[in-house]
C-alpha cells in the first residue's frame, strides 16, 4: 500500500511541536560530537542550581518524599528540578514525547497549597515528580505510542494508574518515548525518532521503555512507569543501571493505558516502575497496592500489599536464603558476555558473605518456553502492527541506523528460526499454544519445587539469579536477545533487575570461544571485545515466585545490601 | 466423515463394564415407571442400614468431619455408607462414570488405621468421601468426559486437585456423569447415557456437572466437585438444591484435569465445590486454599484463605449489608418464572426482617456482555468438539431425547442468533473479543461501584442476587438459556447457589404475559404452568466481586440464615 507524500511531514510537524514546549531558557549548548557519554553534562551545564543539583542527586525517593513531606523542598521545587534535568536528558538523548511544564508546576504548587494550608500530605506520593511511558493516558494529552497515526490522539480521560496517582498526591509531569509497535529492546519511531543510552549515545538504551531508561539513568527523573511484556522494563533498566520490578499480569493496574497488540492476553504486558533505588521501586508498588487498584481495573488481582509476604515469612524471614545463579542457559540460547559473568560472580560472593547460600541453577525446557512465547506474539502475523501502519508510515524493520550499521550486526535473529515464517493464526491454534504453554509453566514449577532437595533450607530455590540481557548495552540495532527476560513474562515469574557493576576492560577479558550453541550465541560472542564497552552498568535479573512482588523486592534489597557491603 | 460402524457398540461394552464394576449385593428393584420423583427410595429400598441411613442424611458436612475425627464414624463406615447411596443413585439416575468400590474403602480403611495408630488426622477432610466430576484424573482410572474416543484413557497421574484431596485425609469415591462436549446445561453423552433429576426423573439435573447434581441431591455424595465455564457448576445445583460456589478464575487448581476447549483461556473453566450444606462448601474451599495450590499449579493466584475476607471486614464486618435483587436482567433476555419471582421476594423479605437493606439491581449491558461471551465460546467454529468426536461418533446436536419431545421445544436458542453462524475465527479475532470484553468489565465494575450512592451504608452493593437460571429444573432438552450464570463468567465474579425453596402451584401462578423481550423469552413464559413443576427446587445466585469467594461465603451464609429465620 502506498503511503501518504507527507507522512513525513506530518511526524517533523509533531517533533516540531514537542521541541517547541521546551522553555527557550532551558535549552543547554549541544555537546561536543565526539562525547560519548553524556552523563555528566547536568553537572556541567550550569542550568539547574545547586538546590536542584541536590534534588536530583537524590536518588532515595523516600528521602525525597520525606523532604516533600516536611515541607523542605516544595514540590514546585522538586519538579522543577526534575522538570530541567529532564529536559536536558532530552536535549542528549531523545527521551521524550509529551512535555507539558505549565501543568505540572501547576498540579505541584496545588499540592504545596494543601500542604501548607491542611498540615497534611495528599498521599503516599505527595508532591513527587512521576514520568510515564508514552502508553498511559492523561486527560488532555496525546498518547502517540510511536505511531504516526496516532498523532493528535488525545485522551478523554486519565487511565487508572494516573488516577490512582493523582489520588496518591504525585505529579506526572513528563511522558517518554517508545519504539514503533512496542515490540522492540531499542526505542526508536518515525515521530520521536531515536533515544540514546547516556552512558554512550552510540548505544541504544533498550526499550520498549527505553525513553524512561535513558531519562531516569539521567536522574532526569527519579522514578518512571513502564511496561514489559518480554523484557520491556527490564532490558532499558539493564542497559541503563536502573532497578526495576516486573510484577505478575493483573497484580498493577493497565485498565485505560494504550497497548500493541490490544487484547492479546495470553502473556500479558504488565506496567512496573523503574528508579534509580529500590525505595523508589518499593514505595511505588506499595502505594498502587494499597489503593485497592482492583476497585477500578477489573483485571487487577485483589492482593494488596502484603507486610507478611515482604518480611519474607515464607522464605524462613530471610535469615538464610538460598540462590540459584543462572550462569548459562542450558546450553540452548546465549552465553552471557564476560561482564554478566563477572556480576554473578560478585553476586554469588557478596551473598555468601553475608551468610546465604547460593547454588546453580539447572536449565529446564527454556528453549521450548522461549520459542512457545514467541509464537504467541507473533500469532496475529503481524496483523495488529500493519493495520497500525498501513497507509501511514512504512512499518520499521531494524532499529539500525543505515549510517552506522556494525560490523558483527545479526542478519537473522534467533526468534524467527524458531517462529519460522509469520502467518496469522486461529483460535483454535491459539488455544494449542495456550495448552503448551501451561504445560510448560507445570514443568518449570515442579522443576523448582524439586530444588528443595539441593538448598539444604528445606525450602526450594528462594530466588533464581540470571541475566537480563546476555550483554550490556549494544550499538543502536544490535540487540537482539530477548532470551532472559521473555523467560519470566512466559513463565509469570515476578522479577526485577538491579545493578551490579560497570564494564571495566581491565577485569573483563574475553572468554576464550565455546562451542556455539546457534548462530545468535556465535553472534553474540563475537560482538565482544574489551573496547567497546567500557564504563556500561551492568546489571542482573532476580527472579521470584509468580505474584511474589512483595518478596522479590525484599530479596533484591538484601541482594543490594550484601553487594554495598563488598564494594 | 462416516463413523465405524460399532461405535455404538463401543460405547455399550463400556457402559456394561460401569454396570459390572457395581456390587450385585448393591441392585435394588426397580422402582414403578409412573414414580417421577426417587427422593425417597434410598429410605424405601432397605438398601442402607440405620446408621448409613444417619450417616446419608447429615447434611452438615462438618457435622460428619467432627464424628470422623472423634473416630465416632470410621471412614470405611462413612465411604461405605455414602457408596451405597450413590449406587442407588446411579440406579435411578445415572448420575456416575467411574465405579471403583474396592480402591475406595481400601483408602478408607488406611486412614481409620492411620487415626487409631497415631491419634491424628491425616488432614482437614479425613475420612470424607468426596466424588469428582468425570474431568479430574486419578491414577489409574478413565477419565472419559463424555467421549466415546477417550474411552480406555486411563491417567499415569493424579490432577493436581486430586493430589490435594488425598493430602487432605479425603476419600474420592466416584466420578461423575457431564455431557458431551461440556458445553451443555444438561447432562447426556454416548457412552454413559442421560442423567435424570430425581426430583422429577423426566427433568434434566442440569449440566454439565449434572452427575454431581443428581448424586449430592439424592445425598449419594456430601461434597462433589464440578466445573463451571458458563453454569455449570450453578444449572445442576439450582436444578438439584444444592449450595455451590462458582470462584473466579484460577483461585482453585484445575492442573492435571481434562476439559473441553483446552487452552481457551479468555473465559476460564474454574473448579468448585457442590453439597446439601453451606458447611461443605467453606471446608472445601478453605482446605483447598490453606493447601497452597500455587505451589503445584502455575496459574492459581497466591492468595490463601483470608479469614478478614469471610469475616467481611471490607463489608462493614457484615453487621448491616445491602444487596441488589436483579428482579429481571434488564427487559432484554428472559424473565424469570413465577418461582423465581418468589424465591427472591422471599429472600427479600427475610434479609431486611434480619436488618440488612435491599434495593434493585440497575442492568447495565447485559446482553452485550452475554453475547461477547457466547462468541468467545463459539471461537474456533466448533473446531475442537468435532475434532474429538469426527470419525468416532455423531456429535451431539440436541438433549432432547427423540422419544418425548416437548411442545414447548425451542428450535433456535437466543445465543444463535446473537453469534451468528460459528465460523474459526483468527487470532486476532479473539484479540478484539478480548479488548471487547475488557471495556465491558471495566463498563460494569464502575456501574457497580456507582451503587454506593443508593446503598446507604457509605459502601457499592455488597452483592447482587439473581437467579442462576430463570426458571427450575425442566423436561430433558429444554434447557436453553444460560444467561445469568454466564454473566458471572464473563465478568468473573465469584458467586454461589443457595436453594431457597420448592415450586408450590398454590403460590406460584402464572405471571400475566408481558411484552417478550425475544422469542426464547416468549418460549420459557409459554413453558411455565403451575402443573409442570411442583416440588422443583428453586435456587438463587448470589454474586460478589471477583476474587471475593470467602465474602461471597459468609454472604450466603447470611442469607441462608435470615432465610432459616422466616420459615
Amino acid at each position: 500500500m502506498s503511503l501518504p507524500a507527507d507522512w513525513e511531514a506530518v511526524c517533523a510537524r509533531r517533533k516540531r511541536v514537542q521541541a517547541e514546549s521546551i522553555p527557550t531558557e532551558w535549552i543547554i549548548p549541544t555537546p561536543p560530537e565526539d562525547q560519548l557519554n553524556v552523563m555528566n553534562v547536568p553537572r556541567q551545564c550550569g542550568l539547574l542550581t545547586d538546590l536542584e543539583m541536590d534534588i536530583t542527586e537524590t536518588v532515595d525517593v523516600q528521602t525525597i518524599l520525606d523532604k516533600l513531606c516536611r515541607a523542605e523542598w516544595s514540590s514546585v521545587q522538586v519538579t522543577t528540578a526534575f522538570y530541567k534535568r529532564a529536559i536536558v536528558a532530552q536535549q542528549l538523548t531523545n527521551c521524550l514525547t509529551e512535555i507539558f511544564v505549565e501543568r505540572a508546576l501547576e498540579r505541584a504548587k496545588e499540592l504545596d497549597e494543601h500542604l501548607s494550608r491542611t498540615g497534611t500530605v495528599v498521599g503516599p506520593l505527595h508532591g513527587l515528580p512521576i514520568s510515564l511511558k508514552d502508553q498511559f493516558t492523561m486527560k488532555g494529552l496525546e498518547t502517540i505510542m510511536g505511531y504516526a497515526k496516532w498523532i493528535g490522539n488525545h485522551a478523554d480521560s486519565d487511565c487508572v494508574l494516573v488516577e490512582i496517582l493523582y489520588e496518591c498526591g504525585a505529579v506526572p509531569f513528563v511522558r517518554t518515548n517508545v519504539p514503533q509497535t512496542l515490540m522492540w529492546g531499542e526505542t526508536m519511531n518515525h515521530v520521536f525518532g531515536r533515544t540514546l543510552n547516556p552512558y554512550n549515545i552510540a548505544f541504544t538504551p533498550g526499550g520498549s521503555s527505553g525513553g524512561e531508561g535513558a531519562l531516569i539513568a539521567m536522574k532526569g527523573s527519579c522514578l518512571g512507569v513502564g511496561t514489559d511484556i518480554g523484557g520491556s522494563l527490564r532490558i532499558p533498566s539493564a542497559f541503563c543501571g536502573l532497578y526495576t520490578l516486573r510484577p505478575s499480569y493483573m497484580r498493577l493496574p493497565y485498565c485505560g493505558a494504550m497497548n500493541a497488540l490490544e487484547g492479546q492476553e495470553s502473556i500479558s504486558s504488565v506496567l512496573g516502575p523503574m528508579s534509580n533505588s529500590l525505595s523508589g521501586i518499593k514505595v511505588f508498588t506499595k502505594a498502587i497496592l494499597d489503593a485497592k487498584p482492583w476497585l477500578r481495573d477489573p483485571l487487577v488481582l485483589r492482593k494488596g500489599w502484603s507486610e507478611t509476604e515482604y518480611a519474607l515469612v515464607r522464605h524462613g524471614n530471610g535469615d538464610q536464603l538460598c540462590f540459584a545463579i543462572m550462569w548459562d542457559n542450558g546450553r540452548c540460547v546465549v552465553k552471557p558476555h564476560p561482564p554478566l559473568h563477572r556480576a554473578m560472580e560478585l553476586t554469588q560472593r557478596a551473598l555468601e558473605a553475608a551468610g546465604h547460600k547460593v547454588i546453580n541453577w539447572e536449565p529446564h525446557r527454556h528453549l521450548e518456553i522461549y520459542k512457545n512465547a514467541e509464537t504467541i506474539f507473533a500469532a496475529d502475523g503481524g496483523h495488529d502492527y500493519r493495520q497500525q501502519c498501513e497507509g501511514v508510515e512504512p512499518l520499521i524493520q531494524t532499529m539500525s541506523p543505515s549510517t552506522d550499521s556494525h560490523e558483527n550486526a545479526l542478519d537473522e535473529p534467533l526468534v524467527k528460526g524458531l517462529v519460522g515464517e509469520p502467518y496469522h493464526r486461529t483460535a483454535y491454534e491459539l488455544w494449542e499454544l495456550h495448552a503448551e504453554k501451561r504445560a510448560l509453566r507445570k514443568s518449570h514449577l515442579d522443576h523448582w519445587r524439586a530444588t528443595v532437595n539441593r538448598t539444604g533450607t528445606g525450602r526450594p530455590v528462594d530466588a533464581i539469579i540470571s541475566p537480563a540481557v546476555a550483554y550490556t548495552a549494544v550499538p543502536h540495532g544490535m540487540n537482539t536477545d530477548s532470551f532472559y527476560t521473555t523467560l519470566c513474562n512466559a513463565l509469570d515469574y515476578a522479577c526485577s533487575v538491579f545493578p551490579v557493576t560497570f564494564v571495566d576492560p581491565k577485569l573483563d577479558d574475553p572468554h576464550p570461544p565455546h562451542r556455539f550453541y546457534n548462530h545468535e550465541d556465535e553472534h553474540i560472542y563475537k560482538l565482544y571485545n574489551s573496547d567497546l564497552f567500557p564504563g556500561c552498568p551492568v546489571a542482573l535479573q532476580l527472579i521470584g515466585g509468580t505474584q511474589e512482588e512483595e518478596a522479590v523486592i525484599r530479596m533484591t534489597e538484601i541482594v543490594a545490601e550484601a553487594l554495598a557491603q563488598l564494594n
